[in-house]
């Protein structure tokens, strides 16, 4: 991966990046040696490296058997729990993974909403097919993923009976403690871990994330040789990472107030999902932060795109590219060039996609948007696990720069706690 | 549908709402009689009463053809050509349409990329089903669609033979003039009518909208129904959208930067984008304009959530609450109550999720978030025609109000420029 910082001339000076200079390496210091806030909840910094060998074997047996056995899998969570497992499978088996003809299963996330839509419809979905789930929540107690693994239990335990459907249930949690690990006991499921020391939005290179995206045949040994890969260039004090961390904080207090992720790929979506959730639940407290937001280009130049070049907002860009399509497909020549682009017969679609990502750039540029280029050989196992964890590291040194503890989520319970006061929980008032 | 208020309370004032009435008024009657900025394209303000009813059976009929011999409806267009057809789909047939089992054709969208595995997906799916093409797009020579539209009739004259194929393709177009004319014309497709008075992001409720949304069974009458009762109720001084209106101009006024259509149904996602090119377009220009941006909720709060409560943006919350879920699922109980959750057994998870919305209503709001609430009885064909007709005319006063013109869209042009000089289009440099 290559960070690319051209399109910051004339926003951000070399003056301003060596003046923070001395910050940074303070901030990546306190990183590596566990002494910054939030140090509870280091544990994917030295996971590519540390991950549970044993677990990472039974992961891929797991996976191999629900492919057996299975048409559909169900993965139960909500945030950290879903987010990063979607953004990949979706990433490296496109966004019409589901509908695609393949040998794997098709995998549908539920328990992530309080939609009895979006349940009722899964329900149909496993009507006279064989189901797997895999439920996933550190503590079991969750609303949403909670009352969906009691609709889909039920389901289950009609379909196969009690003791059958035990064995299709894989449960992701806590490895001593909580309601989700009581279950698991009780019941007999097969149980995986949530380790204690990774927040769920740092998780999805654990097996929160692993299972489901085995099951979908991404090769995750890959995945996390390139996790392991960034790891051993973040560890430099000069590093992508801390040098985009930089980048952000400088636009942030120049009073740039939102980042768009933009990618160019509609595969990527969900990606920008997992991103939104990495980066505001990890700097947008105290009254800080910037706004995370994504789009997909050229599709949303034709929606948001004219106002990211006219509008009031200041932002900027960080642009994803990924040099190599995985698939060349050829402009057909026609005869007639009633629709005057006989120019483009033969020529790849990627090339026009690529000119294209430049072409905005540029103009974007010129409309007072500054852009960080983030720039991957292509979009493979590889080359995901490494940004994943780029963004990672990266969003850890931004938030100890924005001075907050970014492994905390404090502003997420004052919601749930008058959710609980209106539906009167015991013990929320 | 019901515009409530009450959580501005402590954000703007009955003085500031008093004092910018008679400008509202002003924009009103400028909407009205057509004597504002951009006024060669307010086709739509009347559509719901005026529409072409011959063209109207015949989409009907179409649609009726489509659903007999095909399995699949590709709909190839970009940004307006396509957002409004895929955002009634989902929210009226969900999120699931092309997964659930069903008597009528899935609906896929191409053209609004350029992503050659998006194409390559696509083929794929083709295989083996039958399939017809409906091409969006005023002129035919817009990039994306125009390079879909190659690969995919080359794909379909391949499949059927050329004469086969023709009949297979529908091009809504320019009524006279234009590359996609043309093309129709020498082929002989069936065309349907893009009105030259109705921009592409108003364009949902014509031909552009409505044949994709009646292949996917939705009663297009019902829709123009509730979009004819909102022409009726908005052409009053005192109207919602223009209430509406009102509220998000004094929050802009404010220093509040970025809107947020909130919802409670992961099928209204599409809308949600709809929405965004709807605002972004109109509003986006002259270094003015709300960002508009979307969210799910619960989903949405915890990712975004703790940035939305406690992080640096100014921001406000637009919530679209359906008051009665169009299926019931009640929460099973359980003997153990390991999970905790028995006081829930037997409750509606529709409850639960209005006890969320109100719950993070009031914590939003406690964390300096207003809200606007825009009620609707049920999520039907009725009342979804009724807010899109609110929300395109709630769109055009606040242009007016900002003192834009929101029919036109400067800024797309830019990157468009530098993308043609790329790749060396005659004409363009």
């Amino acid at each position: 991966m290559k960070l690319i910082g051209k399109y910051l001339d004339g926003f951000i000076s070399q003056q301003q990046i060596d003046k923070i200079k001395p910050k940074v390496i303070r901030a990546h210091a306190a990183l590596l040696n566990g002494t910054g806030a939030g140090a509870d909840y280091l544990g994917w910094v030295n996971l590519p490296k540390n991950y549970d060998k044993t677990e990472f074997a039974r992961i891929k047996q797991l996976a191999r058997k629900i492919q057996t056995d299975s048409d559909i899998l169900i993965v139960i969570g909500v945030g950290g729990s879903y987010l990063g497992a979607r953004a990949v499978i979706e990433a490296l088996k496109t966004n019409l993974y589901n509908d695609l003809p393949k040998n794997t299963p098709n995998v549908y996330f539920a328990g992530n909403s309080l939609s009895s839509v979006d349940l009722s419809n899964l329900l149909k979905l496993c009507e006279g097919k064989d189901v797997s789930l895999n439920v996933v929540s550190k503590s079991g107690t969750t609303l949403e993923p909670a009352v969906a693994f009691r609709v889909l239990k039920q389901m289950m335990e009609q379909k196969y009976g009690v003791s059958q459907a035990a064995k299709r249930i894989y449960v992701t949690t806590d490895s001593k403690k909580g309601a989700l690990k009581a279950i698991s006991d009780k019941n007999g499921y097969e149980t995986l871990v949530v380790p204690n020391n990774i927040g769920g939005r740092y998780s999805v290179l654990t097996a929160v994330g692993l299972l489901p995206i085995a099951v979908a045949d991404v090769n995750i040994s890959q995945l996390m040789a390139g996790a392991a890969k960034a790891r051993t260039d973040m560890k430099l004090p000069d590093n992508p990472a801390s040098r985009y961390a930089v980048y952000r904080n400088l636009l942030y207090n120049q009073g740039y107030i939102t980042e768009i992720l933009v990618n160019f790929e509609p595969s990527l979506a969900q990606f920008g999902q997992w991103f939104g959730q990495l980066f505001a639940e990890s700097e947008g407290k105290d009254g800080k932060g910037l706004l995370p937001n994504d789009a997909i280009f050229t599709t949303d130049l034709h929606s948001i795109g004219q106002y990211l070049q006219d509008g009031k907002c200041k932002l900027f860009e960080t642009v994803v590219r990924v040099k190599n399509s995985p698939v060349e497909i050829l402009v057909p020549a026609v005869d007639d060039n009633l629709d005057g682009l006989n120019f483009l017969d033969n020529q790849p679609v990627a090339f026009l996609n690529d000119s294209a990502r430049r072409g905005a750039l540029r103009a974007h540029n010129e409309g007072g948007v500054p852009n960080i280029v983030l720039e991957l050989p292509a979009l493979d196992e590889f080359n995901l696990g490494y940004l994943i964890y780029f963004f990672e590291f990266a969003c850890a040194i931004s938030g100890y720069l924005l001075g907050v503890n970014p492994f905390d989520q404090p502003g997420v319970e004052a919601y749930k706690h008058n959710m609980y006061q209106l539906i009167h929980t015991p013990g929320h008032k």
